[in-house]
């Protein structure tokens, strides 16, 4: 297999790794059929009818590119967080957006702090452009706010990642630990404050928006893709200062975001009845997970994302054979990807019949490997 | 307006500069309503109404990421041309993929080899990735390929690009002087070969897949935005090597393909006859797009796109006048960016009331202009 020979040095020294494999590889390389899918921390709720129709009526505009501004995204958004547009970036999910800070800020050989077994995505953009890794363990299994700021000063690190509430973990820190976490930062490491999972986070754990908005060393980051049921639609946004966020315009793809997305999260942020129904339909199925785990001999650890950490009291080897067994029974659930993270497995939340096959499949595995 | 201040020197260096301002921007800027949106070489006559239906019965679905590995639109595209799926990368849009080879291959002060007028886009994310621009002039408003070989080896340079059919311009190669061309590169510089128009492009203007599917150092790209009628989808596909195309996974975003879009291309994709009756549609706007130029004292070129471009007789300053002219009529249309190519106008073919609007319009804009 001849590949050009002229790729860069970095290029070359990079594996073909994939951060997530995804449930229809392992479907193909198994022969299996996915049948409960609640491993990606998708909502299997799905997004609002309304979101639906709002498809349907927009699909005979795809032949247009979307507007490169952004305009009525950024405005319906801002509006909600109370923000201003120009606080805002958009972006094909966070996923596009950790690329483009990781492209913005890291030289290679430039050291860049996250927690050992935090987000794989964001560690594969970081060895994308020749970051240097320097991770942090867990505490008691949420991300260590202390030893994150310790590894940034020590390594005059420019770029720090953390996630709140956390993934894979479902932990969370409350608010206030999180802005004295971002004050305490030098001004010269930029914050990446991953709020994915903000839509389902307990009162009072997420920073109000105004306590870190005129900091141009913080960017926050959200999606569409979690409680609003949008994964597939590829929609995240980035919020900061001004002088931040247009930094983003130097090098994004300006034409990436594709219409019937844009229109599907308009609509869905329109839509908080519903996104409120859904937050409540996911608390419930945390409670049944937990409920599931418990019959089974195991420990559901608190959670304040659309998924729950089960640890399983014992090692990584064990959690990878119940993730393979329960994909055996048509069960897709994830694991964290390092010890000590790796004792458990990650259910995410869905509707009652894909948990009614993880509560009937999570017996039979375990009796085979305990 | 306060920016973080530890950008990397190149990412400070950058202009906020977008490669094409968007249509909703001119409305927004200048007060006034696009009626007839035929500038940014986008389908007019919009995708198959299989398309539309597919989008439908797909969507209660887009609560999931889409397949990281694009088996299935793979698949598809390998069956219709003729080739292995590990032949094909897809991305979103070639925008997109343009700037995936463009980090594959280039470290600040590269050159690059392009013609001169050529994509913007392509251009942005040379500069984005700190690579020098080498541009050649066009010859007789086509690409000149024996300049452009000429420079590729003065200057060592390890990438090139080459539309065929050229956009702005509308003009074509045969295919064998296309293969001679790629042939003749050395085997150390990366050619992009960027067929976004090859849908409408006339009999023995595209080389055969076969011809250079053998070549580590070619990349052919290919979108749905055009003839497909699917711009807002964000769906293109490079061709390659299968070790070529294979670093694309080292740095692509995996999971950043949305779900719709790619359900959309799939069912373009099968509807070959809807293809064949647009491009019909395409060729009968372009002709009509000639006549109007004709009837206006305007020399339309010869087209092998979705557009014309149309030669004013004057100079940039004039074809500038004449677009923003018409948009004042709600006409939308572009023109080519730089001297000799600015004498011209770019109108993209569409439907008939779209081309009546131009052909009422650009009387009474030349009348004021001349």
């Amino acid at each position: 297999m001849t590949a050009f020979s002229r790729f860069t040095p970095l290029a070359q020294s990079l594996p073909a790794t994939v951060p997530f494999v995804g449930p229809e590889a392992i479907e193909r390389q198994r022969g299996l059929k996915v049948q409960a899918r609640i491993g990606a921390n998708e909502s299997g709720f799905g997004p609002a009818p309304s979101v639906l129709a709002r498809i349907t009526e927009a699909a005979p505009e795809i032949w247009k590119y979307n507007d490169p501004e952004n305009h009525a995204l950024k405005t319906a958004l801002a509006s909600h967080l109370g923000i201003r547009s120009d606080n805002l970036v958009i972006g094909e999910g966070i996923d596009d957006l950790l690329g483009l800070i990781v492209r913005l800020v890291i030289e290679p050989g430039m050291p860049v702090v996250t927690s050992l077994g935090a987000y794989p995505t964001f560690n594969f953009h970081v060895s994308g452009f020749g970051g240097r890794l320097v991770t942090v363990p867990y505490r008691d299994d949420r991300e260590d706010l202390d030893a994150l700021l310790a590894a940034t000063r020590r390594e005059d690190a420019p770029l720090v990642y953390f996630a709140n509430p956390d993934n894979p973990m479902g932990s969370w820190w409350d608010a206030e630990a999180i802005i004295t976490f971002a004050r305490a930062l030098p001004e010269t490491t930029l914050l990446i404050l991953d709020e994915a999972y903000s839509e389902t986070a307990p009162a009072g754990s997420i920073p109000p928006i105004g306590a870190l908005i005129d900091r141009p060393n913080v960017i926050r980051t959200r999606t569409f893709s979690k409680a609003y049921g949008l994964a597939g639609a590829r929609v995240g946004y980035g919020i900061g200062t001004a002088g931040t966020v247009q930094a983003f315009d130097k090098i994004r793809n300006h034409f990436g975001m594709p219409r019937l997305s844009t229109e599907a999260a308009l609509a869905a942020l329109q839509d908080q009845a519903y996104l409120e129904d859904v937050v409540l339909r996911i608390k419930t199925a945390r409670e049944r997970i937990a409920a599931i785990a418990a019959q089974n001999g195991l420990l559901a650890l608190p959670s304040a994302t659309n998924f729950v950490a089960v640890d399983t009291g014992r090692d990584g080897v064990f959690a990878r054979a119940i993730v393979d067994g329960l994909m055996e029974h048509g069960v897709f659930i994830r694991m964290p990807g390092v010890s000590p993270l790796n004792r458990c497995i990650r259910v995410s939340t869905g509707v009652a019949a894909d948990l009614d096959l993880f509560e009937q499949a999570l017996p039979d595995v375990l009796r085979r490997f305990r």
